[in-house]
């Protein structure tokens, strides 16, 4: 069973990297940009067979380690 | 109109973050971690109203800036 992550930076923070994105495609001409917000994307492999289950404990390392829950946010896929 | 982009590395480069990603995990008793991979996550802002114009012009960007098309691979998303 596989669970796709996203951590994102919540509205409001500041987010440097996708502010230099945004400065780069404008750099390369693509001027349709008007902002660019950078987050990460984890894929976990689990043993676990239960979706329910798994969504759970998949919270519960994202609320331990995977983002920092003060100014990011998270959700959880499985598939 | 909005713009979601994955970039993920490729089957068969090491992924150092995953592994520390799956290394910490278990540290933490989450057991049932059989690995992660970690990548990229962006959200971009296009001021294009033609959903097939903007999904081109960000692949463009993925080829151009964001993705290293030797060792990563992208998808793109129009929402």
């Amino acid at each position: 069973m596989k669970a796709r992550v996203h951590i994102t930076l919540k509205k409001g923070v500041l987010d440097p990297q996708g502010k230099a994105i945004a400065g780069a495609l404008h750099g390369l001409g693509f001027d349709e940009i008007s902002g660019a917000r950078q987050g990460k994307f984890i894929e976990l492999d689990l043993k676990d067979t239960d979706a329910a289950a798994a969504k759970a404990r998949v919270e519960a390392m994202c609320q331990k380690l995977l983002a920092n829950t003060v100014i990011e946010n998270y959700t959880v896929e499985i598939a």
